[in-house]
């Protein structure tokens, strides 16, 4: 059972980054629960709502000329009956509408339950850390 | 069974609460799994192991001339099995050792397990949001 669901989160994180390189909101949208509380790298301390999701993914994929190009590391993946999560470390990369290039290591955690057989995101933690002596956020440290 | 996980969860949460507010280390680092995964506020992206957490919360609470206060809104908690997490923001405060006064929002997303029959966490995510504009870290958004 634990196993399974184990595959089954592996899964969806594949469908997620295929997702993201195709720029392909539908199958994004497809994981989001209806009541998904985001913790988001921008803006707000937190959003209740998959309208907000799809607001903040949009804006996302729109804000690049190229790309976002998006790399998983280290992922960690746990679960337990209908209740799993994974954490993990994203590379985005690109180029933006002004011109700027990014290149940023973010963290995510990602809480997911499975409702009907099919696991959905319940809960979206993503954020760079920042540095106390400048208040600046870290958005240049890169994975190992 | 989940009830009771829940239940247990719940009260792990009061015990940090009181745990920072005593400066009790010891009872803080006893919740910490050996291989506590950390996605911190400030510095790296990320950190394994319950030194590299001891380390950060004792200069935390080094910091502080007076606090740190940590009280906890809109709290998210959920348990299948031996896997439980929560999600909250936390209002931290007081006045460091410089004398600047903080007064701060902070989103927290702790993954457990029950292990042995005792919850430990396996996962600690805390981070600020950034605004895209300035660069800087969002040091002074509160809770609802």
């Amino acid at each position: 059972m634990t196993q399974s669901a184990i595959d089954d989160l592996n899964d969806l994180i594949a469908e997620r980054v295929a997702a993201v390189k195709g720029r392909d909101g539908e199958t994004l949208m497809a994981r989001e629960h209806p009541e998904v509380l985001t913790y988001g790298v921008l803006g707000a301390l937190q959003a209740t709502g998959n309208d907000a999701v799809e607001e903040q993914m949009n804006a996302w994929f729109d804000g690049y000329r190229e790309g976002p190009h998006y790399a998983v590391y280290d992922l960690r993946v746990d679960a337990d009956g209908d209740l799993g999560y994974f954490a993990y470390v994203y590379h985005v990369s690109g180029t933006l509408n002004g011109g700027d290039q990014v290149s940023m290591g973010v963290r995510a955690t990602l809480v997911c339950k499975r409702i009907d057989g099919r696991w959905l995101i319940v809960h979206d933690h993503e954020s760079v850390p920042f540095d106390v002596e400048t208040g600046l956020a870290l958005t240049d440290l890169q994975p190992n």
